[in-house]
């Protein structure tokens, strides 16, 4: 047996001159940890036949080989290294089978491709769990922000007549007419709602109708059987993460919380790499800006089936995000953003249709998207700022910073406001350290020293499977302290 | 040989229980006339089979056999008949191998059926020609209604300097900065129109861009490079022909008009057809409202192209038609607008966002519905009247029709305005009269008394091949002169 990683390089450059035959695929890959089976084509490597599949493996680089935070084990089956480059250290071994030469080595699943069916174990620090939403703010940190509760819609109880010959109005004015006394009473019916509006009034029979309305501005925008639940929908679009809060807008009261992956991680874990592709590639933006909305749609139907309603109940919708994620949830222009000065397409927040968007909420709900900063201090930290105003106006001099993928930072002093921001998930989160991991199940978030020892808490409770970047902080403090 | 038309049905029942093998098919259908060459299933109708590929026969009931306006003849082939109900004088003569007894007979396409290739030959009134826009209300009769020409948008010359470090403002910024000393400067950006904005500032490289941009209410809509023209779409969507027409929103002036069939009528020539299969099938309905926005975008195509323009030039848009077309464009139930007291969902104007019609002008464009009065007198009629406002209001009495496949009718009287209509196309353009076809080439259009004799003038002054409406008019009238 032979070290043999330069010639199975030099026999994939072979391969694509015709001199050697490529590998026939597809093969199969199964993950036992996942009890799940998928298709691999011969040309794809292992990272992106999963995320292809659904199998979600942790890429931090976005599968570019610039980082190790995709590692799997192979126990049976042939493979062959996949084109890219990579850091150090993390070279794929094979012998002239294409077998690794130690099966308990941790490759990086970027890195190699399958040539027979394969069994693959995924790292636990290379795992991507569902993640938390995290509220320890309200419930832990010892403060409520006073927000007053006055949403963007209200609810009008309506009695609507039939129509019969000698009263022919459109549905629209019969329901106009009916809301004629109220105070600012609404003038239009938006036109993406009259649809439901037609088929509410007639779900009776012939009775008059008594109905739900919910008014945005001059226009109602979405109806419903009487005595209907008031739902709004917020979600924090991070770069790693998304999370949402269905909220009873009548009651100002949140009803449920959910969390996932932002599928975009798939296209790279940080901005730069998601930024890169989509301006490589307008088909490519257009994916991910549709991944954006359909985890945004799939959290809106978990959450609303948990109060056992539907997500066409919500009638309005808020979105923050830093400014690539909104940018990209937009779909608007993200090359000047790579580049300095980095300016934003748009700073103003915006309010467009649910609709025009694409998400599956009241056809007629729309989406108030929160203003940026600038091109790397976006609408998230607009809305953290909102969060804790109570407090730092309390205050001379504050600091607000929000910790995540990207970091963002906001000095407060005698009135005046400077913010800056700089991306710290990739040095916290795995990317280049090693057992480094993301906040995820198993992560070591928690480090002190006890009677001179250090002593670890993971996220869990369980076995330490890495380390995440609370973790990394904790362990600086206490080694300085030790 | 032997008639043997109900042996055939016969048959037809006895394949369908297993009793005699069914035709195997695909079938070619050469269309020698067209230079086209389409398959046929072996359970589909000649005419559906057309439909399916883009091939025109006019079809006045959408194929469900209860008119006689979709006649071919077939040359050569084996035929099979296909079921439905039809008006007496039109049975299927086959001889038992499914030849026609009579090959130089007319038949209707939606009640055959290919058992082999086949060549048809398209009678001249099925034809389904490209139609005309016809203005003669201006050129021919006499009279230029006074518009003013104030256009929705309007239009901004801007220089807007390139960011920098000391100059970080987002693109939006920049541009509304630009425009702050202007007499109701804009206030924001339209989402869907920045990305247009990223590329017209970035177009130039590094100097100060100078750029166009249009403004609608509030806020700017549409970017260009400097002196761009602005470019208005207004659409008379009828039920059966979709008429075009694109102005110059600076000049008021027409720069070019078109008219195609409306694609709609593949699914019935009349509008209680279609609002039948709309209510039957949601998918159908959607595929109605897909098939009219197509056809829009075919015309601004074809229209800015003749003008050297793209149609994402087209700032704004404005429709009008009947009520069941603006319901079945703008995807509204219609189903209570085919039974009694026939009421709308919605009578007011719209204005929607060309992106969330599904428009392919300028992504920030809006769509100006003109309203309907009633259930089944539309936007169309509400134009007509408009358009002749300064007629009307100058007598004490008026009539203002709108003769079509649907005809309305106001009465003007002492300052108020009573409005009917009536189904008129089916009547006048072929479905139950001999030689009846819509108003397209080779129509007789008039008809006149010359020294006792019967005159006849088609449209393109060609052979006569059927009578359209306008014809059977001045049929009746010259025949009660004469």
């Amino acid at each position: 047996m032979k070290r043999v990683r330069e010639r199975m390089h030099a026999r994939g450059g072979a391969a694509e001159s015709g001199a050697a035959p490529a590998p026939s695929g597809p093969f199969r890959l199964y993950f036992p940890q996942l009890e799940r089976e998928i298709p691999c084509e011969a040309g794809e490597s292992l990272f992106h036949a999963a995320r292809r599949h659904g199998v979600r493996i942790v890429g931090a680089c976005g599968g570019r080989g610039t980082c190790a935070s995709c590692m799997v084990r192979v126990g049976a089956g042939v493979l062959r290294p996949h084109e890219g480059r990579g850091p150090q250290g993390f070279e794929i071994e094979l012998d002239e089978a294409g077998h690794p030469l130690n099966p308990r080595r941790w490759m990086r699943a970027c890195r190699i491709g399958a040539r027979s069916d394969c069994t693959v174990e995924i790292g636990a620090r290379s795992l991507a769990p569902v993640v938390r939403a995290e509220v320890r703010i309200e419930e832990e940190a010892g403060f409520a922000p006073a927000l007053d509760c006055s949403p963007a819609v209200r609810v009008h109880e309506l009695d609507v007549p039939v129509p019969t010959l000698a009263d022919d109005r459109a549905d629209a004015d019969r329901v106009l007419d009916a809301c004629r006394d109220r105070e600012d009473a609404p003038r239009t019916v938006a036109a993406a709602s009259a649809s439901e509006l037609a088929a509410v009034l007639r779900a009776d029979g012939g009775t008059p109708c008594r109905l739900r309305a919910w008014q945005r501005g001059e226009a109602l925008i979405a109806f419903a059987p009487s005595g209907r639940r008031s739902l709004g929908l917020a979600v924090d679009l991070g770069t790693t993460n998304l999370a949402a809060f269905l909220v009873d807008l009548d009651a100002g009261r949140t009803l449920a919380r959910l969390g996932v992956e932002n599928p975009q991680t798939a296209w790279g874990a940080d901005l730069m790499s998601r930024i890169d592709h989509a301006i490589g590639d307008p088909a490519l933006a257009d994916t991910l800006r549709t991944a954006a909305c359909e985890a945004i749609d799939a959290l809106a139907h978990d959450l609303c089936a948990s109060v056992g309603q539907r997500a066409r109940d919500i009638v309005d919708v808020a979105v923050c995000g830093n400014t690539a994620m909104h940018h990209l949830l937009l779909g608007l222009p993200v090359r000047q953003l790579g580049r300095a000065p980095f300016v934003a397409a748009v700073r103003d927040s915006l309010d467009l249709t649910a609709r025009e968007l694409g998400l599956a909420v009241a056809p007629g709900a729309w989406v108030h998207v929160a203003p940026n900063i600038g091109g790397f201090i976006g609408g998230d930290h607009v809305a953290a700022l909102l969060a804790t105003e109570s407090l730092w106006r309390a205050g001379a001099c504050a600091l607000v910073m929000d910790i995540g993928t990207n970091t963002e930072i906001s000095l407060i002093h005698r009135g005046r406001l400077w913010s800056a921001s700089s991306p710290s998930g990739p040095a916290l989160e795995g990317g280049h350290i090693g057992c480094g991991m993301r906040a995820a199940e198993g992560a070591i978030e928690q480090v002190g020293l006890e009677g001179g020892r250090l002593v670890v808490r993971t996220i869990g409770g369980g076995e330490a499977v890495g380390l995440c970047g609370s973790g990394v902080l904790d362990t600086v403090a206490a080694l300085r302290r030790g």
